[in-house]
């Protein structure tokens, strides 16, 4: 047990939704002090950077909890114990068409004082056109955006997306493009 | 209204927590059919990049929600309605004992799929030792990385944390620098 730990001594689920569960968990803090967290217990999700003659490709979707529409990389729920590369591809063929080869390129928790959802991001490579295919209730519209625009996005806080924001500046860095 | 909006009907909430709360609302999709959102309600969070000598730092503290310690950014929830600058001094003051000059970076949105939470992201600039004062039932420790090391283990999964990856990867993108 390391010095920082936390130990559960009881808990309850207050919600099992179809997105996310609330959990409120009893804890003992590293000073043996009793404690509540409230977890929200998520499956994961899975995205896509996918960059095609200097424009990438994100998808335009309105986000309920933000009364705004959002600029986002494809991603989405993973099913439960779902392989996360396997939800990444199927994300991307159904928001956008596309298919292609899909390399890991880092992990992110989004909120880690709440949340245990894990994101999964890929780059793509070799991509393929197709056809679209929302699922029903989906509605989303692709943007092809220059990577140099989509970094100034970034800044003028028109791209606010965790996952985007990590995708897009992790390529940046492993690709040392200077803007 | 956007083509893409999603218009409330109405909702509950079903938990209303020390950090979070838990709505589930009902929407009128774009094309006129219903659905439900659950959303977490999140005062929001504030946080600090701080570079010292080609060091950042950086606070290391267990994180429940996934049964491990991170390594994260100086940060904290706000109160309700307060100034996101105000509670990021305030964090980097308390988990770090810094004071230091506060420019604001980059807002991002962890989840937005569930969560309204938007964390407020600073750089730092002439930074002041101070004595570090922690909450009661706070407990971390303040490590101190170097830049490129930082950037390598967010390739590495070391670093996973979304704000502390936006802020390293920003922080590099706006400086140019290569690793």
């Amino acid at each position: 047990m390391s010095a920082l730990e936390e130990k559960r001594t009881g808990g309850v689920t207050l919600y099992d939704g179809k997105i996310l569960k609330l959990c409120v968990d009893d804890v003992t803090l590293p000073d043996g002090s009793p404690a509540k967290r409230e977890i929200v217990r998520h499956n994961g999700g899975a995205a896509v950077l996918l960059v095609e003659n200097g424009e990438i490709l994100l998808v335009r979707q309105y986000r309920y909890a933000y009364l705004e529409e959002t600029l986002e990389i494809p991603a989405g729920k993973l099913e439960r114990g779902e392989d996360p590369l396997v939800a990444a591809a199927r994300e991307l063929r159904e928001e956008t068409g596309y298919s292609a080869k899909l390399y890991p390129a880092l992990d992110i928790y989004p909120s880690p004082g709440y949340t245990d959802e894990i994101i999964h991001i890929y780059f793509a490579a070799e991509p393929q056109r197709g056809e679209q295919k929302l699922d029903k209730g989906e509605f989303l519209n692709v943007v092809r955006i220059p990577l140099g625009e989509a970094v100034k996005m970034i800044s003028d806080g028109k791209i606010k997306d965790s996952k985007t924001v990590a995708a897009i500046l992790k390529y940046v860095a492993d690709n040392g493009i200077k803007f």
